[in-house]
């Protein structure tokens, strides 16, 4: 038996044209683009997908959308990360409802909840979910850690088939992926962080949910697979020219959304999908725009 | 001119039955002892309301009943911290149409906004406002601060009417006080923490947002009405009063939710309402109900 | 019985000419500036008296020359913190030679002591001590508070005198001021930030170990006396000269040193002592010592 | 050219038989152990070393003692990392005059230095240093990072010759790393946790600064081995077992003491030193020690 998702599952990017108004066309061009790049699964709703900022009635609009373009091609896995549990659970039976084929939570994140509390909370939602869950660790913005305690209480759940982790700490991801070898080999460990992708599959991780693929999914899809098959050579290579690349483009804003307005915009330019944000974010000012173009000229990352 | 808002506007909890269940009969227990209590406002949909634990439709028939309830006796604030602009927007108009007289917001708390992006969403946010907005500062929650900028923009803003601090930190909120003394003398500055209540109406406060009042509202409004008449020695003793019954009360549970859990557990052993909690967190135990039991015959405050 | 230590008690800057060179002359000027001010105490070696950045030679000069200097005309509390209980103790043993009332330490500020560590650090530093201690809570620095279970504790040692708290969080320092108020009437509470002292004193403080009296002692002395009298009106006008005049020249520079650099600039600028500072700061350039020279003139607070 | 250091330069416990005295039978066995196992280097003073609790004497005394037993066999590099850097200077002439080959120092840990600040520090601490200087990076305990602009700074000293991170943080290492890649190909890049030793090899680290090198010297320098020669089977199996006894042996304690307790008491069951501790820590109790005896006899490691 082996982990049910494998490969690069990138944190989809929502396009917007407006404030509480999807970009179709651009949501389209998006998901074509990570079908052609070889992905092995979309994660709409998440971080990078700016979900939290969104509208309900968005959300599901998107949900829908998705799964329409997608027409079960890789499989769909929806954030459902939220304060309200009757919130996520009505999120999860949607989605549901659309085909979609697993659902993600973070830990609710406005109050910080004990791990005891964590734990309830968890189940109490598994009855409400009519598909599997996967735990998505995100403490910088969640304020919770999923300590190891839970994740060895997660891997009785048979509901429960993977963590993502984007806290950034490797050690964490060791850890926790040790825990699960041998009772639970089906289930997936991914990896945020894009500069840890490389070390995290060489280290017994099954893929990576990064930002960075919405935008040039081959190149991430190289950099699994070369470390899958222990290729540490190109390990190098591909993961230099992601470090290089990244590096330059998530730091022309300032603040914690420079990775997203960075994608965005880069999207936008490339003429894949409009780049406006969802408040408190906005899209980046012509200076900033100009930076992004330079960046990308220079790279000339084929998509 | 003086401020708007003048005493103690309890920051309501949300009596409950079961998920997604109001105790209609407990809410207006609550209500009528608080405005008998001599409360000069209620503030449901804040923290101690467990807003974002709560269904947007929950939070619209809390907003409903609760206006129903109080009949204009006095006033009410309603919380739409949201993470999505859209949704506090859309609270805010049923707010209004349910004859609330403000709307209080904390910062978007799951993205981290640069000063700049929080400026930006409240900017965004004000013209879709029917009625006057109070900001709410709560760090600890939400990870942002309202920072000097912040709040010296907003006191150029008619429509911003005043500052709920609940950092705990009562140099900030002497130095927002002074900020907006003279330009805005109209500006209420209330306080969140109830061990502060006293100070802060002493250095020039005009009222307090304290949990305890939902439980003991006459013992906050005779602490703000000594402070408010500079009798020291009846500060003192109220005070002391406060701080003997809350320092044990909020210290039963374990983690964050003590306190919430405190109040509901205290409402409910009175008979005033159910004690229910909406995940992650949950009602005491027996033998958590017993010491909550034991301290409150032990104070015996009159209600 | 009533607090051992009430009053003013400056944390003393050290002046120096050049890096471990004192400047002896200043060092005088700003003493006889303090007690013609009226404090009640000195206390070299603290926070404020850049301590730990100073080499041991010079901490037992100045020790030895403030000694001199002070001749028995107010008490003298010397700061002993320190990473190495060997060091601390040996500091507290020539202070002791010189003459000194009461030592102040804080946690050991590398490794993060747990609260039984911290515990067994006191009962081992404790018998080393041939004169009082007291407790210096300054969590932001050294990454450890002293719990309520260390303050109870600590209550019970007869050789412990009392708690400088510079947590910030006047939460805090009236829970401990509760704990002491009956077992330890002899216990002084002293504040630290001078934006609360006001507050501090009026609900039942003992005093103030505030930077600023470096600078204007009399000003503190002054509200002091204020709220220890009660006298509410006197309290808010010269909290509000100190804040106006704090706020304005404590945000001269950036990063956290810039009250202490702010202070040492001030009383160069009124040809009290040098203004160089131990690394890893530096005095103030010319441009940040103008906008000081103005800050001040403005203000004209007379010494 | 290439890295001045690689391989394993274990941060060496101190041996102490009690309070202030050294353990010296204790400390020719542990530096032995080290140097039989293949060891690249030895590094006292450190985190490990416990430097911070140590006395000014017993510091030197170490060194001293340190530089006689190792008798040039492999560089000894000295942890000069202090508050006062005319304490730290003077160290590193001692140290100098001992023959060692290099100091090691983090950011002054008690003021958090801004930037500019923490670079000035650098510039005025350089030319006091008699040899080369190593920075290290350990923002848990010293509150403050060496950030990109200073490591570029950093690379442009000729004297200033690598970067030991213990961050935990490997986007961090391998953005350092990348920057000094073809500047600098002298400097060497150590890293702290040995959760994440073999990783930061394969991507080209030089070596690590592993604690648990104290213990068991042959299994790490075995997985440096392995991940400089690119052999992931191995790298694996050596991670695994690193992980293995590394997640018992540093869980015993609780608070962050728990790994230097632990790999103190390993060693004096194993009969190589004493487990006294510096204040505030203290040696594991009978229960504990127990343990550790029990998890070393499952692991069986070959020294």
């Amino acid at each position: 038996m082996t982990a049910t998702y494998q490969g690069i599952i990138p944190p989809m990017i929502t396009p917007l044209l407006e404030r509480d108004t999807l970009d179709e066309a651009g949501l389209e061009r998006v998901i074509e683009r990570m079908i052609a790049g070889g992905v092995a699964g979309i994660f709409p709703l998440g971080t990078t997908g700016e979900a939290p900022s969104l509208s309900y009635r968005l959300r599901r609009e998107l949900i829908e959308k998705t799964s329409r373009i997608v027409k079960g091609r890789v499989p769909i896995l929806v954030g459902i990360t939220d304060t309200s549990l009757v919130e996520s659970a009505r999120l999860a039976r949607e989605a549901a409802d659309f085909g979609v084929d697993a659902v993600v939570t973070s830990a609710p994140f406005y109050f910080p909840a004990g791990q005891p509390e964590l734990r309830e909370y968890l189940e109490q939602l598994l009855p409400e979910l009519p598909i599997p869950l996967m735990l998505y660790n995100m403490p910088a913005l969640t304020k919770t850690v999923f300590q190891q305690g839970i994740i060895e209480w997660a891997i009785d759940q048979e509901q429960i088939i993977g963590l993502k982790d984007s806290s950034g700490d490797l050690v964490y991801f060791k850890k926790m992926r040790r825990l699960a070898a041998s009772p639970r080999p089906d289930w997936s460990f991914l990896v945020g962080p894009e500069e840890l992708l490389g070390e995290a599959i060489l280290m017994g991780g099954h893929g990576g949910v990064n930002g960075g693929a919405n935008l040039f999914p081959r190149l991430y899809v190289d950099l699994y697979e070369a470390a899958k098959s222990g290729n540490l050579e190109q390990v190098r290579i591909f993961s230099e020219r992601i470090f290089a690349l990244s590096s330059e483009l998530y730091s022309v804003g300032k603040y914690g959304s420079a990775i997203i307005k960075g994608i965005k915009c880069a999207l936008s330019l490339l003429g894949v999908c409009d780049d406006f944000m969802a408040a408190p974010f906005h899209r980046f000012h012509e200076s900033e725009r100009e930076r992004i173009a330079e960046i990308l000229e220079r790279h000339a990352v084929p998509s």
